[in-house]
């Protein structure tokens, strides 16, 4: 049997680049598995069922919510968004490394859920620095970039719930830390208790003399 | 300032390689620093005050005990040995990322003082593989052998008090692991708190319209 997934919430401001940390990090490194959200929203051009997201109607979503098929969930502008929790679950117990792009509150349950859940927050090297960013992708108008600094500043106060704080100072840098980050997890002992029963187990076996 | 180093405390089996793999971390990579013990035993021939151990007298050790000044001791076949907090508090201080090789008391005793403290516990991949090197040493009588099959058994018992268990299956596996290990301890939440307060200030600035 493969050994288990890791789960890593991965969550971040607005601009901070954690959308190109996790593409860098899954094109570079084997393993890894983006979990997928379900939602009410309408596919844009170009977005495909179960690859962008899982396009559900709201009955549907509701009936998810009922059946606890959902790890979390939120409503944003009067959509639904979900983490279905067959996915993740399937993922980890095939090996996968799965990661999960979701918000404070999102990661929090998540963690209640997963205490094993490693909870990572990327931000940027300096709050001028994540507005340069902002304003350099040219598509925002300046209130978009003012209402994102000021979200950011709210989201800023929940960093201490999470287990590590990365700087994304550069893309590849960043990535390989996150990916250094993650393998440490296998090592953890509370990920790790059949491992520690075998080497109990064998090291009696010795002691008795029914081990050769 | 230089950023805090981590203290991580490394046990594990006698026999385990943990010694070797503690002296191939330190040559392979920067920044690190053995925690010296103090002891009241003699030193043996070669042995350096200060290098291997401080030697100290029963009475300095006492007072030493007395002021506080040591991190853990303990007493074994009427020695005392003990870890000396003054020189790993400096390292730390200047930044080096410690390194302490003691039994599972003293580790807890470590985590309740410096519950940052990252306790690590390596072990041989199997128990047949741990008698197997005890026997390889070619130093130790079979009753000796025994005695430490024996104590191994007891000391996993405690292996699920560790945050981490390593296993080491080649020396130069397990020494990168562990630096990548400690590494990551970097990016705790827990020891970045000025960083987040940092930021947090700095987005307030940026939204009040004072950091331009």
């Amino acid at each position: 049997m493969a050994e288990k997934g890791i789960l890593t919430v991965v969550s971040g401001f607005s601009g901070a680049g954690k959308g190109t940390v996790m593409k860098a990090l899954t094109e570079r490194f084997e393993g890894y598995a983006l979990s997928v959200s379900a939602t009410t929203r309408a596919p844009r051009p170009g977005e495909q069922d179960g690859r962008e997201y899982f396009f559900r109607t709201k009955e549907q979503f509701q009936k998810m919510i009922a059946e606890d098929a959902l790890i979390e969930y939120a409503c944003y502008v009067s959509h639904y968004y979900g983490t279905p929790r067959e996915y993740v679950e399937c993922r980890l117990a095939e090996g996968k490394d799965v990661l999960l792009e979701i918000e404070i509150q999102g990661a929090l349950k998540v963690k209640k859920r997963y205490p094993d859940a490693l909870l990572v927050f990327i931000m940027p090297p300096t709050a001028a620095e994540l507005r340069a960013r902002l304003i350099g992708r040219g598509t925002e108008t300046e209130e978009v970039v003012k209402r994102r600094l000021k979200r950011a500043a709210e989201e800023a106060e929940g960093m201490e719930a999470y287990d590590y704080i990365l700087v994304n100072d550069t893309v590849e840098a960043c990535a390989q830390r996150l990916h250094r980050l993650i393998q440490s997890q296998h090592m953890r002992a509370s990920v790790n208790k059949d491992c520690i029963e075998r080497m109990k187990r064998e090291l009696e076996e010795i002691n008795a003399g029914t081990l050769s």
